[in-house]
């Protein structure tokens, strides 16, 4: 649930009341980086072995903080889409860094570590295109002339499938 | 505690594992941004009001996950002193991440949002030189010839007394 009374008014304290549950900010990677629009999609493909019930918990908090929005499935009307906000969007560079953390200092798998390695060496540009894909695929806005998923699909001549 | 068991080798769930609860975070920010270095100052002057078997859990799962070392307090030597780890100072741009996307989609309060502002505008240059001044105070490195401590004190002729 959103909080009803804020602990403090520090950004960094409000951002943590926001998304500082980890499953929260697992299940925005899960839709951002591996495009899972579904509750099925996010449950059955997680790699940490998510809840059934923290997931469906997870998908109300962050859409009832704007984070995510849900949209009925036009091929299947009692399902649901979710799409992320341009709140939600802006967290690429929070999210980039929490890997580049995470490859130095948490021995990730090495396979698992490579689209880190990569945001990481494409730095705030790459970071950039990659909003602006993100924009396109879920704000509807026009498709940009550069993909960052172009470009972190073709690094090194691997494709990152678990990514898109 | 920290997990004997991953949930998966991905660097950001390694590093949610690691430092994803949000009292984690806001203990190192304690640390960091306003230089509480005992268990004392952490838990009396702590904005949101951390509960003491809160806080003593927490230092103790940081101490044991290697981003705070405690060391006796040469005045009391019943007291321990924490200092950062490299691990943990390297922490310092997703800490400013965080604190730029509160500003942006939190509302904090104007006063508690000054310093995110300032390491914002002063970007990477600005939070390497913060990091060498957390290396000067926590890991005995040489004091910088150029103080992000000062700097921050002077933009725009305030001071951030809440910060060092």
């Amino acid at each position: 649930m959103v909080p009803q009374t804020r602990r403090s008014g520090c950004p960094i304290n409000l951002t943590l009341e926001q998304i500082g549950d980890r499953w929260s900010l697992i299940v925005i990677r899960d839709v951002m980086f591996a495009n899972r629009r579904t509750y099925g999609a996010l449950l059955e493909q997680n790699e940490e072995g998510i809840a059934s019930n923290i997931l469906a918990s997870r998908l109300k908090h962050l859409t009832a903080s704007g984070l995510l929005t849900r949209s009925p499935d036009p091929n299947h009307q009692q399902k649901g889409i979710y799409c992320l906000t341009e709140a939600a969007i802006q967290l690429v560079p929070l999210l980039a860094h929490m890997a580049a953390w995470g490859v130095r200092h948490t021995h990730p798998s090495k396979e698992a570590s490579l689209p880190a390695i990569l945001l990481e060496k494409g730095g705030p540009s790459l970071w950039s295109a990659f909003m602006d894909d993100l924009r396109h695929l879920h704000l509807g806005a026009p498709r940009p002339a550069r993909s960052a998923f172009d470009q972190l699909r073709t690094e090194d001549g691997k494709a990152i499938t678990s990514w898109y």
